[in-house]
Order: C-alpha cells, then structure tokens, then sequence
C-alpha cells in the first residue's frame, strides 16, 4: 500500500490530493474521491476507483477480497492509526526505503525538468533584484521572488522563500519579516521553484552597501567550504564525506562551530529527499542523483551567510546546475 | 507526545519546521534542532531542549530517565516507524482527538486574526481582479492573486490558489493552467491567505462575458443552496445537518448529484480541520467554530460553479466573515 501523495505521483501520474495506491499480484489500483474522477482518469496509468466515503474503507473491502496475508507499509509516512486498522486484516510488513528509493536516483526527463526548474529559479532571483532597493522590506522581496517564479511558469515557491537581512540572517530558516532591508548588512536570500512537480533549491547571500571587513571574510570562507564540498562530489562517495569536506575548511578558518546543519540533501518531488549530506549518513551517491551543496556560517548578532547551488551527480563527478553567479556581490 | 507542528505551535508558539513536545507530570519540553536555537528561544513558552541528530534519539532518553510507563501519541498524525520505536520504552496510549480538538473552537484572538487573514483574501481579489483581462491566463491571474496576497501581508497562500475556467471549472480541484481565459465560461477562483498562521478560504465563481442562460441558473441554485446552508448554521446543530440543507435545495433544482463533495469544513492553523460539514460528522457545533460554506455543482464538459465563504459560529447563529459580494457578476 502506497500512502504517500509524491509516491502515488511518482507510481502511477495522479497528482490529486487525496488517494491510496494498492499493488497486488493481481494488479495495481488508484483509489481517489470523486472531486478528481475525472483527473484520475486523464493522469493515472493504472485501474481507478472512485470511492464515497473514507478511501480506507474501500481499500480495506479490496484487502479482504485479495485475502491479503501480508501488507507492505511505507512504516516511516503511514500513520499508526491507520495501521492498526490494516493490522486486523493481515502481517504488516515495513517497506522502509523500497518505495521511496527508486525516485533517488532521476530519470533522464527528471533531470531535464530539474534543470528548468533550477533555471527558472535563477531567472526569478535575477528579476526580483533588479527591482531591489535600500529600505525594500523583506517580505516585499520575497513577494516578489514568489510572483517572478510563477510569471515564468512556476506552480509556485518549492518552500517558503526565505529573505533575511542583517543580524536576522543568522537564522538559517528566517521568516520574511515586514522589515526593511538597510546598508551594512548582509541580505540572504534561500529560494526554490516547483516546476511541473521538480523542485529547484538555492542560497544566495549578498552585501547591502558598505560592509565590514569581517563580513566579506566570512563569505569567502563559506564560498571556499561550498567549492570544496562540491569538488568532493562524486559516485561512490558516501554522503557524509561531502559534509566533512565543507567542515575542514571552514575549520581552517575557524568558523566550523557556526555551521549548524546539514551541507545538502537529495531533491525531485520534494524539496528534502534522500540522501543528507551530513555526519552519520554513510549513502553512497550515485550518478543521476540531484542535490544541493549549501554550507553557511551563522553568528548571532552579527548575521549568516550560507551559498547553495543545486547540482548533479554524473557518472565522473558532478554537473553544477544552478548559473547564478556567487562571487561576493555588493547590492545597491 | 506532541508531534504534529500545528499543535505544536499552537501549545508551545513555536513556529519551526523540525520539532517534538513532551509533556510528563514533571513538566514540558520543546525538542529542536539548532538551527531553530535563537527562534525557539524567543518563540517557545516551555522549557527548550537543543538537539544534535534526530529529535527522536533525545525524545527516548528523556522518556527512559522519566521513566514512562504510558506515552500518549497523536494516533492519526504520527507515523508507524516511530510508534514502533516508543513501543519498547512503554505502553503507547492514542490520544484521538485529545491533542488538537481545543484547536476547533477559536479564542478570541485567533478569531481576531482570522477576520483579518479573511479580509486579506478579499482585498486581494479585489485588486487582483482590477488587472483581469479576457485572454489572461489561468496561471497569471493565479500568480497575481498570490502576488498581491502577499504583498498585503500574508505570508503566502493558504493552498495552491485554484483558477479554472470554462470546462476545466467543472474539476473542483483543478490546477491553474496556462490557458487564456475566454469568454461565454465560468471563471472559478478558489484562494485562501494565511495571514499569522490563520488561513481564510473563499471561492467566487464569475462568468466571462456573455454566458448562456444554463449558467446562470446553475449559479443561482448553488447560490440559493450556499445560502440556505449558512442559514442553517446555529450552535448545537449537526456538522452533518449543514450539509444536508445545501443539498436539499440542489435537489430542488436536480443539480444535487453534480454536487460532489462536502458543505465545508473548520480552519484556521490548518486549512481543513474538524468537523468536515458532510455525511456521517455529527459533531455538534459551537460557538467560536470558523467553518467554511461551499457547496457546488459540477457539470463535466460544461463547467462548475461553487461558492464558498469563511463563517464564525456565534452564541446566536453565524456570522459571515467573507465580504466580498457573490450575486451573479459577469467580468469583461
């Protein structure tokens, strides 16, 4: 039993909000509601059934006139309520990864839609800044980065865009404030589009007018830690050594104790897949693999800074997607 | 055990994507990550335990220090690996409803917030509209309306804005396309803001120039059956009973099995939340509920219409938050 929207999507086309896919010996079922009858019947590659009432109930009839022994459950996504309904009916069996692994590593037309959803995503951070000036507030900017994302063909912002300026950009997941954006502090802008389901993800952080010493040495400390994790990459590399590579340099610089999460993670459907590119997580990365590389540094008080680019795992090395140029960049 | 982060936010204030809440007879515990330090700090009403790896290792050393016999879960809301793990520490205990049903009745600031994010969504297709031109697309007016959500202070949409129109209407979830909107078709736009993590919902249903005699009719039966519906709402009465009225009066004009999905439903952390007004909810209402009205009917290769507004539940009947004008009202 498929009880995932982005796994449903991924099996079988439907992109509808509400539905459960059963595979079985005997064939493959998409159950939704009948809001989206006739979705379901444009999108979906397998045989439909329109449910009234509760989709559980109807899989739970299917369940019983398969005599079901066993059911696989996605056991990490699936509710324990829901679970205990099914584990009246038959063993269940955790399928742990196996549903959700085979989407890890991207088709060709995967990659190609990734890729314009990255493209996109620059074209959206390159427009919304030419209307940037001093005393713009940040919700204004990321407003303007989500409307530009759409007006190119987005079905919108893969996550909630994150503007932060100042000391506020310390905050690796700042919410646009209604503050306005002042010179001498740093401007981070973390933005993704959602482009025909793919996502896009990338961390740009500029200078706002004049700017201390102490901030540009922070940025090409975190610049070099991304390169290196990037250079890093490879098939056969384990995930973590990816994060490693960005924490020695920034140890050499004497900033590692600043940088407070992951270097990357995987992305397609959604915007965190496997694999995390951080300590414990020993994945071997493979070609055809599509993730971000963004290490920061985060002093409180003072701002963070942190640069992401999504790239791709190819069969020698790796293939940086995002173009957005991420030398030190004064703004205004 | 408090794992869903709407109730977590809602018990504790926080606003993080990554978090777990404990509450023991010994007291209560945020678990986070570092990245959420600084915001916990300032956010969270409770005790806040800043955690290195998974929140879920720091949660079960917790538990085993205090100890825990019995551990209340989120039954419907947590997944089935975890509940596995909790298992072995002790007696897993579901806990319904229990966690999020204080959420259904509103104190009065949060209906304060709500009427605002309400007003929000109808300024915003107020303005929106005041752009709309026969030949914009579907997924332009859409991005508009996101875009002038926003820039009046919400921190986005509260689902994916829907624009449908002509046929495509008749889909009652239905992507906006890039498709030019043309006239003799209805034009259904279905928008919600969250505005202070409170969501609005609203759906108006236009005709685009001149429309044949058939839509209109559909138009004003649903209207009739919106109406009908709101009037039925008092404290005590039946979510199911809301329902019924709406299809009452489509029955009335043999439109009720072109009505495919339920009268309404709560919100305001979330866009859906108890009680759904549909078959089979007997929850009773009460006052300081904000529950949505949106009956429909949907005439596939023809065109939909529905009709939707926010209302609060009130000690005498209802009040109807939404403003915006719904007569028939052709554009262009």
């Amino acid at each position: 039993m498929v009880s995932t929207l982005t796994n449903i999507r991924y099996y079988t086309g439907f992109t509808g909000s509400n539905a459960l896919f059963l595979v079985s010996a005997k064939g493959s079922t998409l159950f939704t509601d009948p809001r989206y009858a006739i979705q379901a019947s444009n999108e979906a590659n397998c045989h439909v059934e329109i449910v009234t009432g509760p989709l559980l109930r109807a899989l739970t009839a299917r369940l019983k006139k398969l005599k079901a022994r066993k059911i696989g459950i996605e056991d990490t996504k699936v509710s324990y309520a829901l679970c205990q309904g099914l584990a009246e009916l038959g063993e269940l069996v955790n399928l742990g990864n196996a549903v959700e692994s085979p989407r890890w590593v991207k088709k060709p037309e995967e990659i190609e839609t990734i890729r314009k959803s990255v493209r996109l995503n620059s074209s959206a951070l390159e427009r919304a800044m030419k209307r940037f000036k001093v005393g713009m507030r940040e919700s204004e900017l990321a407003a303007e980065i989500d409307f530009q994302m759409r007006k190119l063909g987005a079905e919108g912002a893969a996550f909630e865009t994150i503007v932060a300026s100042g000391a506020h950009s310390a905050l690796p997941h700042a919410k646009p404030r209604p503050v306005k954006i002042e010179t001498g502090g740093y401007l981070l802008v973390d933005m993704g589009a959602c482009f025909q389901g793919y996502m896009s993800d990338m961390t740009r952080t500029f200078g706002v007018g004049d700017m201390p010493r102490k901030a540009i040495r922070i940025y090409k400390a975190v610049l070099e830690a991304q390169k290196a994790a990037i250079d890093a990459v490879r098939p056969g590399k384990r995930a973590e050594q990816i994060h490693s590579a960005a924490v020695q340099v920034l140890k050499g610089h004497a900033l590692d104790q600043y940088f407070i999460h992951s270097t990357g993670h995987g992305l397609g459907l959604e915007i965190h897949e496997a694999p995390r590119l951080g300590k414990g997580d020993k994945t071997a990365l493979q070609a055809g693999m599509a993730i971000t590389i963004e290490p920061g540094a985060y002093l409180e008080g003072f701002g963070g800074v942190r640069i992401e680019d999504t790239v791709l795992i190819t069969e020698t090395g790796v293939e940086v997607l995002t173009q957005t140029p991420k030398g030190w960049t004064i703004v205004c």
